[in-house]
């Protein structure tokens, strides 16, 4: 290790190796602050270059490597196991915008630029980048190719995946793949591109990356209807789209009771409807036109959906500021649990028209294991994305309840798998789901997969213990 | 052989094995008849096990195979070697659409299914499925999508990649890869279904797809506009996309000397213009709301471009029977230049932004190198794609010119690679750019490639001789 330690101080200049506990401690937690790993060093690389050179030392000493962006991941992906024989590669450093071409509407970045400094360095050349999540302030875009993020345009502009039209990877050789392409189609044999996304570092180090760029929309504007059922709200899903087409998008479902814990819990946000309804739907437009045209539209999708009975109220917008009033009581979702207490997450995804059904059944098996215990419900239903969140039952400790994590957990995935749909919508696998993966996924899929690591990656030394 | 022959008839029957020359004849010559090749037989399995159980007779005979759809492939992927040592396996018996599930926006086809059956088929549910190409009266999805093929409709939809959400596979072991999932988010491990698309064959065998559905447009119009330039038309493309966002659902360039030829050949076509003018673009408007909104959206924003002088000239079609009119222009294109001799086709893509340029310096040095030869450049330029079409100069023979086919494809590809573009834009690579891939693409990609190929398919079996 000294030997390999001495090269990397060689690549990198000593300043970018930190070895010491202080230096490597907030690399090593993940940031729900669960698990805590160690490593042999934190390496901090300053071009694509010291990247490669850094990874054939690596190879030649056979020391595992972690990539890690922003350390924003929640399912353990970009810390270091315990065994203190990895070592940590903060892409941190690499955080240039190389390029924007508005022409061709893309976007060349290093992998370690912020979400938000890229939305930002799109939106002042009058383009949109569309992902956009609740970490964007401090993930980065390499981690979000790496776990193919999703996020609340997935609707209107697809996943990570789709907003990708070419990478920069550094092999588990350390040789340098240049797949920097702004082409919007290029049918040149296999698709490594999408190889590496998602495949949370254990085949490679992203380093660079094109983004796709849309037009800036003229307005967005949010609604919030009231209604019945999860049914319901996919005829309604079904009906906004037909009227609205690509216009359509965000479609938020909100239970009952995830509202009634954000207004407990920031009892400032707006309260929109005087009486409760069972589920809620947040519903964004996006002109291309004007904010006249986003009413208009909304107003009489809204108003057809009202007539047919899919919705028992609605609360349109009638300008940007009251859009982002409804779209912050989406948002503070996921804090108001936080302050409320311990809950077990699930990030699922099924097919939009099982949703409803799913909802139906998977409750009442909870409710027979875990009496009492308490379903936050809610996501990106357009997406047939549930965030499938668990609470305590009244009267249970929180220690208490944790222990029963994995029992809590089968269940809901026995559903899932029950109606074919997946384990993790947006947030990967990582350790803290790859044996989850093996009890789910086939064994002629998990064999490709592993001949895919075996081929690309034979040291094994890119993030190993992450997806397999 | 004899062994492995009645190994296949007692799999898929009698019949379903074809060992004549007569009855293999179709299946033997790619369709623009350029190239004849030879087969033990030709099978045709009638389910998705018969295809397990037939791969798995190849695997045991080592014996390669070649998967067939409607063999419209344009680079000689879907049709055998001269050997005579390969099978042909046609998936034309699996044709069913196994399900439409309107709520999900999704159908489940096998892959032998004719895209315009699909088409249809989503068209009878109230949807669209947007893969459209001038094949697609008897291409298969199957070939669509181990082609990735492009068409028209990539500007809004995207390639058959962005329309695929899951597969089923045969693995060249001749196990099922039951990947069929409708799932829009989907993050647990390796993006398998991206490795299969596009591989045209050589990975497994694809048999069945969970396909993408959309919203019906209410309308779609078009409009014909002339332009001075490439540079301006690209000025149009911002302005237009800027103007009406994902509505721009076709942006279509084609030279003066197309039109002409187009006139030439098919006099009783419209002629939308008095005056000939450098270059035109083809536009088409889609309208989730309505035809007058489309004619409305449209009109704006024509007027804007030629108050500021991008374009010269527009004919706006006043119904959808005037724009299919002004479609057939454009499908003419290749029809006609058949008709008046043969031409060097090249499909090839680049940075939207560099069309102008390349246009701009290829042409030259073309003419440099093969004094008078004709130009046929159209394409879809949303999409950076263009058909880059040589003919020869007046007075020399189709043989003689076809004789320089190799010295004109390295002109218009280095060119091609100086703008960091593709080879290949929508119509893959199969064995005719087979040695082009080697010259322009990197060692280390086609290591990566390599090392892929022989760890899904170790004996080597599945369509040998194409791509790599």
């Amino acid at each position: 290790m000294t030997d390999f330690l001495s090269q990397c101080r060689a690549i990198v200049g000593a300043a970018h190796v930190l070895d010491t506990p202080a230096e490597m401690a907030s690399f090593l937690t993940d940031q729900r602050g669960r698990y805590t790993g160690k490593a042999v060093a934190v390496l901090r690389p300053g071009s694509v270059d010291e990247v490669a050179a850094l990874v054939r030392a690596c190879a030649e000493h056979r020391v595992a490597l972690v990539p890690q962006g922003g350390n924003t991941g929640l399912v353990l992906g970009s810390v270091p196991d315990t065994s203190g024989r990895q070592v940590l590669l903060s892409l941190a450093r690499l955080n240039r915008v190389r390029k924007i071409d508005p022409i061709n509407r893309t976007m060349t970045v290093d992998a370690g630029c912020i979400l938000q400094h890229i939305q930002e360095a799109a939106a002042a050349e009058g383009c949109l980048f569309p992902l956009s999540l609740a970490a964007e302030g401090s993930c980065t875009i390499g981690g979000n190719l790496s776990t193919n993020a999703g996020g609340t345009g997935v609707l209107r502009y697809g996943n990570t995946r789709e907003l990708c039209l070419g990478l920069e990877v550094v092999t588990p050789q350390g040789e340098i793949w240049s797949g920097l392409r702004g082409l919007r189609k290029d049918n040149t044999g296999y698709d490594l591109r999408d190889l590496f996304i998602g495949a949370e570092g254990t085949l490679g180090v992203i380093t660079g990356a094109v983004l796709k760029l849309y037009p800036q929309p003229k307005a967005s504007i949010t609604a919030l209807a009231a209604l019945e059922s999860p049914s319901d709200a996919l005829q309604l899903l079904v009906l906004m789209q037909d009227h609205c087409g690509a216009s359509l998008t965000g479609f938020e479902l909100m239970s009952r009771y995830c509202l009634e814990l954000v207004a407990q819990q920031f009892p400032a946000l707006p309260k929109p409807f005087a009486q409760p309804h069972p589920q809620y739907v947040l519903l964004e437009l996006s002109s291309s036109e004007s904010e006249q045209h986003a009413v208009g539209l909304l107003e009489q999708a809204i108003g057809a959906a009202l007539e047919r009975g899919v919705i028992q109220d609605a609360v349109v917008a009638s300008s940007v500021a009251q859009s982002a009033g409804l779209w912050q009581l989406r948002e503070h979702i996921s804090p108001a649990q936080a302050k409320a207490g311990k809950n077990l997450k699930h990030d699922i995804s099924l097919p939009v028209s099982c949703i409803a059904d799913f909802i139906e059944v998977t409750g009442p098996k909870l409710d027979a294991a875990f009496p009492g215990c308490q379903l936050v419900c809610f996501g990106h239903l357009g997406d047939g994305n549930l965030h499938y969140n668990v609470a305590p039952p009244p009267g249970i400790s929180n220690e208490e309840f944790l222990a029963n994590q994995d029992r809590v957990s089968r269940v809901v995935y026995d559903s899932v798998e029950s109606f074919n749909g997946s384990i993790s919508a947006e947030h990967g696998i990582g350790a803290l789901k790859r044996d989850e993966l093996v009890h789910y996924k086939s064994a002629v899929e998990l064999n490709m997969m592993r001949a895919i690591k075996a081929a690309l990656d034979p040291l094994g030394i890119m993030n190993p213990g992450k997806i397999l």
